[in-house]
């Protein structure tokens, strides 16, 4: 099952009004452009993914009253020039054993001040300052932060299928066997699933039990899954080029009055969340709000994550829903609701789905059951 | 199969050792230290590697005379706390919502010069300059680009059984049918060898058929290869940490007197550059070598890349065997030698095998036939 026969492809259309969004959003930060080196900001702006990055420089560069410029190695101009962006833009191309930072500097002013995409290699941004050593460099996401993060009607589609398609395998995951299974067999389990409903990428597939599911980061192991565990079910990857995340904490048979607990304290959290998003409401604030139901259960230094991160072409970007981020929500922007309780050495209980804002508050992406699931 | 049976884990005192020698080459250098984000160098200096790479900050601060200190971030910690070099490190963490660059800057000198590691992130970067304004940084493979370049014999025991691995994979690809199937089909199933053979991680299948072959960088697409074509087979991943990479170029059916040429041409070249690979011969000396039959032959033009690249715990890095690199070749050093010829619009040809150098010359780590194969 895929959706792509339903979601128009984006045009190079689509990659000049990105490219000239940017370019303004740069200008009103007070920047004269903007070098976005391979990646998602990359991806996005342009719809050129080179095979690899490597340490061969690609680079676009935005500037204001400039066509768009991406230098590229000679050996990847006709990946390059096949994206579908390409026709907005000027190809440039450096040789093997010629100097890519000079290609690049031809096109930059000598002192001006850029942002540059946040995973962009040190190696470029130093070998960029040591041939225009006046340039100065702002990170690209925290100076334009929201680029990104509003998201058109097409890739609200392609968020919305990918978390359908990822609420899909959770409903699967639930019927197959846990007990006596390593928790590796069951991630594999995931990462098929996202696969059968569509997923062209996997990007994690957690599967945390007992003791494990107190690490938030723990992705899967071998440890042998056993009745009475809680297990946190944390998966997700790219579909259509856009990113699903969603989690859920099931228990293998029966629960203890304490899982059950904490799970019932978890999910009032991440609804007391969900029901504070609106337009305008600072991204603290839903941190805020989740954190005081888990603080006021007696658990709050064992939430030891912030509540969420945006998505879009990654399963993480801005906005960031933490502590001190002033950012007002907008209509559009997408991220997770992924509060969670985690007691060392016992269990950890997460719940997350992504959310979106619209005019009347927050919308779903995952709708999946909220409920403690018992699993066999 | 895999081989991980008889090849022996790297201990935490390898990982000190290698500490320890990244902290003398980068005082030689001139340099107070390193700092290293998550990626290869990280993986080889600690056996540390994040479950994923992201906008939150892991670095590693390697200073003479202090102790090696990992900053991460607090719910990856237990992770990097079972890392093999672990032990020998001193684990700092920040918690969401702190300030990632103090926690890295109060481990700083004021106003010392540091490499950093290539594909650190320039958000980090940018993020440390801010908070010490005058540390001066230069990228760590320019400023020490041997570091990992010299592997030791239990590196090289895995060099040579990932090598084994993928020309075991070429030996059955070829009698496999290509006629008829898409690129993408062949690349499918030489990701499916590779992995049955042993990585754990496939890099690149590049599938080139007739004029996709001319691309040096196409990776594999929906062309039906047909008889006929020159189909260059280029490909490579991790197997028990490091890396395999070699080409083979073969003809579906007989071959015309062109490809054979050209093929005679490319072989001539990479046998010749291997014959002059011994200690102490720069390495732009084999890329010439390699150039001049190339040139010779009058397809000067059409080798239109480097000669080749180094290999280890990543598929490349230096060595690089390019024009102007007077790095001397070392005992125990590996790399690809890897000449071309690409005919825009027609077909194209490469061969390439992984070479370490001894102290008696060059040995190839890839040992398939050099002849042009006909395939089905």
């Amino acid at each position: 099952m895929t959706t792509d026969v339903w979601l128009d492809a984006f045009t190079t259309e689509d990659y000049r009004a990105r490219m000239s969004r940017a370019v303004d959003a740069a200008v009103r930060a007070g920047l004269d452009g903007v070098i976005v080196a391979p990646g998602p900001d990359l991806v996005w702006l342009t719809g050129y993914q080179p095979t690899a990055i490597t340490e061969r420089l690609t680079a676009l560069i935005l500037l204001a009253g400039q066509p768009a410029t991406l230098v590229v190695p000679a050996l990847e101009r006709p990946d390059a020039e096949a994206a579908a962006g390409a026709p907005a833009l000027r190809i440039v191309d450096w040789a093997d054993g010629s100097d890519p930072y000079r290609a690049a500097a031809a096109h930059l002013p000598p002192d001006g001040r850029l942002g540059i995409s946040d995973s962009t290699w040190s190696l470029h941004l130093l070998g960029l300052l040591n041939t225009v050593p006046d340039t100065r460099y702002d990170a690209l996401s925290p100076a334009l932060p929201m680029l990104r993060a509003v998201k058109d009607a097409n890739e609200l589609a392609r968020l919305a299928a990918a978390g359908a398609a990822a609420d899909a395998a959770y409903r699967e995951i639930g019927d197959l066997r846990f007990t006596g299974r390593r928790e590796s067999d069951v991630a594999a389990d995931l990462a098929h699933l996202l696969r059968q409903f569509g997923h062209e990428q996997v990007d994690f597939t957690v599967v945390g039990s007992g003791p494990n599911g107190a690490n938030p980061h723990h992705e899967a192991g071998g440890r042998t899954i056993q009745a009475g565990d809680a297990v946190v079910l944390d998966f997700g990857g790219l579909m259509n080029g856009y990113g699903s995340d969603t989690t859920r904490t099931v228990c293998v048979g029966e629960p203890s009055a304490e899982i059950q607990r904490v799970h019932d304290v978890v999910r009032a959290a991440q609804q007391a969340a969900f029901d504070a998003v609106r337009p305008g409401v600072p991204c603290a604030e839903i941190d805020r709000v989740a954190r005081a139901v888990i603080t006021e259960a007696g658990y709050g230094d064992r939430f030891i994550h912030r509540t969420g991160h945006g998505i879009g072409v990654t399963t993480h970007e801005p906005p960031y829903l933490v502590e001190g981020e002033k950012q007002p929500l907008e209509p559009g922007m997408c991220f997770s609701i992924e509060p969670g309780v985690y007691l060392p050495g016992r269990f950890g209980v997460r719940i997350e789905d992504i959310v979106t804002v619209t005019e009347d508050g927050g919308y779903r992406l995952n709708n999946t059951d909220h409920g403690l699931r018992v699993v066999r």
